[in-house]
């Protein structure tokens, strides 16, 4: 396994693997990878024939006040579990390899980026797209790998790919979990034991919704209602988000048809969390 | 030459190519072919194995008051001056083939757009911006040819691709004139006999700047009174803007030094033309 810092060694090495017909899988990541992040790499490695990882916290996707200064990082533990799971690359660029004095393009969309997470974090999904579009022109990935966590994300970056032609796959997988049900999260690690165990009450609530779901209703708002109910119980949790929207463009639904997101984000402690849960009807 | 309007057709022809180690040339335009168009055909006609040209008048990067229905066409004559010069493909798409229902991404930046055209067209180089990437990401030449008469989106677009790590060169060309020193242009098709005579007053006003600028002036703001004066004298002409700017940056300068773009926008009648040279210091 090769780690690079530099844009055009990896490009050199990845135009090597195409010349010779080599499929490349490629998981984006910010780092201080857990069993989720496994979860894409292995897929990645199952399918393709070359796998790169990208380990970049990406200060454009970020907003002032948020915890880009903070955020994990854990760059020994990261190589040994990429080596382990057979990757070939892991770019590892500093901030300034990626973005130059003189930086100023960006890439966004109209729609998509202004419900769920887009109303607390406006610049964000501009810094995502702008970044994952950077890491697909230096990687040229045949199959990109998002986890479902990130529902928002994978819906604007299947968007993305479509609407620009971007010769890449997006494929999307499911939420990895701890054993009592909290989604697995490189934030996780900001919270306290007590703040923790108030943690579950986000997969509990959507158990709850999904209980519905899997029961015949398909009012949005009694799904909404549900959960918000369940999130209340719980005195640590303050609530950003419940939604229920079309996992497509990102707008609300009132009834449950096609494909679905119900989505929630909630503060527990200083630690803002997300998790969701996907109907195809 | 194959004339294709499928996006899967030029994409399967051009891995072919690729697959061969092929190098690839690509011409973006917008058609009514001049000999422009044709110097940047034949400069990718010399430098690379393929030669592709698109032919797209793309709605995006029109202003709801510009000409995008009266823009002209004439695709009988684009592809027989194609054919003569060795394209191999014409991409030329109906519009949704480029922007399906749902399209909603874009492209753009803080800086370069802002100055010059931007003034008078807010949207343009987004839209010039977005449907350049999508080509690129459909075309991925390894070389991409641009008129340096649209000097602003030359700037753009070496930007956008640096910025976004996109593999492609871009190579700039120089202005091709008429005999009595018009910039070519489609749009000169608008012009009545009369308002053909008044256009010169463009290359006029330009070379007495360029004579100052030969003389030793490095006072920008010289060079911009001396154009305006000339402008003046031609009662057809209504200046749009006169402008001395970094041709990297796109942002006014006072003192002639590194590469310097010097641009003027003129109005014959209700045709706005453009034209520009640029002083290496």
């Amino acid at each position: 396994m090769k780690i690079y810092g530099e844009i055009d060694k990896v490009r050199a090495e990845v135009k090597a693997w195409k010349r010779e017909g080599k499929t490349v899988g490629f998981v984006p990541t910010m780092g201080y990878l857990h069993e989720g992040h496994k979860s894409l790499i292995d897929a990645a490695r199952r399918e393709n024939d070359k796998v790169v990882v990208s380990i970049f916290v990406n200060p454009m996707q970020f907003g002032p006040n948020e915890d880009l200064a903070s955020y994990p990082r854990d760059m020994e533990h990261d190589a040994k579990l990429c080596e382990d799971a057979g990757v070939d690359i892991i770019f590892h660029p500093e901030p300034e390899e990626m973005y130059d004095d003189g930086f100023c393009s960006y890439v966004d969309m109209n729609g998509l980026t202004t419900e769920l997470c887009g109303k607390t974090r406006p610049i964000h999904f501009r810094g995502v797209q702008t970044v994952v579009l950077k890491l697909f022109h230096i990687v040229t990935p045949d199959r990109a790998y998002f986890g479902q966590k990130d529902a928002q994300q994978l819906a604007v970056i299947r968007r993305m790919v479509k609407d620009l032609n971007v010769d890449t796959k997006i494929i999307g997988c499911p939420i990895v979990r701890e054993a009592d049900g909290l989604a697995k999260s490189s934030r996780n690690t900001y919270l306290s034991p007590e703040e923790r165990q108030a943690a579950l009450v986000l997969s509990r609530s959507l158990k709850t919704g999904k209980n519905l779901v899997d029961q015949g209703e398909t009012d949005a708002s009694v799904i909404r209602a549900a959960i918000t109910t369940e999130l209340e119980k719980e005195p640590l949790a303050k609530i950003d988000y419940v939604d229920v929207v079309d996992f497509d463009t990102i707008t609300p639904v009132q009834k449950l048809t096609g494909s679905v997101l119900v989505a929630i984000a909630v503060y527990i402690g200083k630690t803002r969390l997300i998790d969701n849960f996907i109907v195809e009807k």
